[in-house]
């Protein structure tokens, strides 16, 4: 039998769900809402052309870590370029994990962390967050040393819950977990604050970051930046070629001029504003912190909010999970696609449901 | 100490070795020589101009997978796209390898399969080849179901040696191995014959196939071919967005035209053809059998002669395993290059060696 082949500890296995797209407002993937401008992309059509494609892209990314160095100031030979964080994740996962090795994760976080997790042969622990979605630090540090976890993988802002874990609370978890402590500043952007000063002050630290929500989700470009000890090691695993020549070359046209992404930035905080104070006038809906490029709020019954939405052509982000079951994600979108949202879902229809 | 969080059984793990790149005639990756024509970058950079750069990829890469199937000649639901085929390598030793899972190659064969299966908490397990780099097909079945075997990683043509495992054989192998069996058609194009047409009849094979020898290596895509129930399992661990829409959307224009391709391979067998005769004219040279895009020649001091060629700015591959100490592995050049090549070995500097 061909099954026996199989790997029984993912016989429950269910891979990440891709949503499909073809919405007319796509407020679901926690994207930026516009396309590069028409300028942009002529300037990136023109170094391509220039690209050679009969040959293998730079290994390391040289070019392109340098640059994102500088974005954001630490030194070149701390950051590793990956084909999108999903494969920074699964680096990480795949250097330090032999099969049980634990890995304690937020409930809820993103769920990547568990799949690369499950893949590797590790076991992930779901440490429950509290009220509010607020994580109760000391008692995680707790669980981490306790189970003898090997990654702590945490996001911040926490996607999907858009809350935040304060710079002494982080610095408290990296100085009490006894292990590798990885946060994911995928949504850094629309937060600000940042523990990428401190990779060289502690040697346990991984922070990761992301080009997906600034624009360019398209080229599938992360980044991990630690110390030359931790490198040394993700180095041994990170495969050849992992990031493509034209993703590279396209990286470089954008961080060469980053007031594209300040720009991008600017527009998407404005945006979150805007919808935060139109979704806080209507009653029957509560709104969660919202440190990211999305929002996440709580209604009474998600599932019809949902499929009302997408009825209407808007999609957002649903959940299965329990602690979720009442909530919906929804990403910042354009002046336009906010204000057919929030039409949508009047008070008039949330009565309703 | 922080090596404490180290997997110990990767400490002596190698990293894949790329070698420096700024040699003005690079003949030792495999690479086609030539760049696109000006007029297919220009096409190339006008599909980019339109891409869509703020939204996550086609998650299935699905016009990518439908084009390549048809050039294939085998059904879209059987192709996978992966970043690179060494993708492909990583996520078929994922999906079906436990710790300890036993995975067989041939000696010498591509690196990856050891490295990935390493990597994944695999033990690779080499089987040598015979004299004149030839597979004893029944000697390696019987090892492979002896030693219970998970997994068989076979490339043919074979790199680095050039040979290839006759149709014959490689359904002998594909029906006594007790095992999945991955044949690894990277070099297909420069030989010609494929085993592709029987991943329907036989459940535990999958085929390889890449666009990186053809002309496209800055791109990175590979692709895995196999039948639904295999498929069904990659499929749960195959990272959601792997192929980025950039290279989407060049291979779209290529493979829509698959005239550029054909024409590649051409120039790349006639140039074979030229290498290959003026190379037999040289004495002190052993040429193996060549059905990829390279040629492997025996000489009496390989790194002298490796050591000679870089230093008047070729590059060629050598080796540091002992079956190919007295071997280099030289990519087909354009006409000028394999000139320069064979200037450089001329009988004179054989006889100094």
């Amino acid at each position: 039998m061909i099954q026996d082949y199989f790997r029984s500890d993912l016989s429950d296995f269910k891979s990440y769900k891709v949503s499909k797209n073809d919405y007319k407002v796509r407020m679901d993937a926690n994207e930026c809402f516009s396309n590069l401008p028409q300028e942009i992309r002529m300037k990136i059509a023109w170094a391509i052309e220039e690209c050679i494609f009969n040959r293998y892209p730079d290994a390391g990314a040289s070019m392109v870590c340098e640059l994102y160095a500088q974005y954001s100031n630490v030194k070149s030979i701390n950051v590793m370029a990956g084909n999108g964080s999903d494969e920074c994740i699964q680096i990480i996962a795949n250097t330090f994990l032999n099969t049980g090795d634990k890995v304690a994760v937020q409930s809820p976080d993103f769920s990547m962390y568990g799949l690369y997790t499950r893949v590797a042969g590790g076991i992930p622990i779901e440490i429950p967050l509290g009220d509010e979605f607020k994580l109760d630090v000391d008692g995680f540090i707790s669980i981490v040393n306790k189970e003898k976890v090997k990654i702590v993988f945490l996001s911040n802002p926490n996607n999907p819950t858009g809350g935040i874990i304060k710079r002494d609370d982080i610095i408290k978890i990296i100085e009490g977990c006894s292990c590798i402590v990885v946060i994911d500043e995928a949504y850094f952007e629309f937060y600000g604050e940042t523990i990428v000063d401190k990779i060289c002050a502690y040697e346990n630290l991984i922070v990761l970051r992301t080009c997906s929500k600034i624009g360019l989700a398209a080229i599938r470009l992360g980044f991990l930046i630690t110390s030359p000890i931790l490198m040394g090691e993700l180095k041994k695993v990170k495969p050849p070629y992992n990031v493509n020549a034209i993703s590279q070359c396209i990286a470089c046209v954008i961080l060469k001029d980053s007031e594209i992404i300040y720009k991008n930035v600017e527009r998407i905080l404005l945006e979150r504003k805007y919808l935060w104070q139109k979704l806080s006038n209507i009653n029957g809906i509560k709104l969660y912190n919202a440190q990211a490029n999305f929002i996440l709020i709580g209604v009474e019954n998600a599932q019809i909010m949902k499929q009302r939405l997408l009825d209407a052509g808007i999609n957002i982000r649903s959940f299965t999970a329990i602690t979720l079951q009442n909530c919906l994600r929804i990403t910042i979108g354009s002046r336009e696609e906010n204000q057919c949202l929030i039409n949508n879902i009047s008070q008039e229809n949330i009565g309703n449901i």
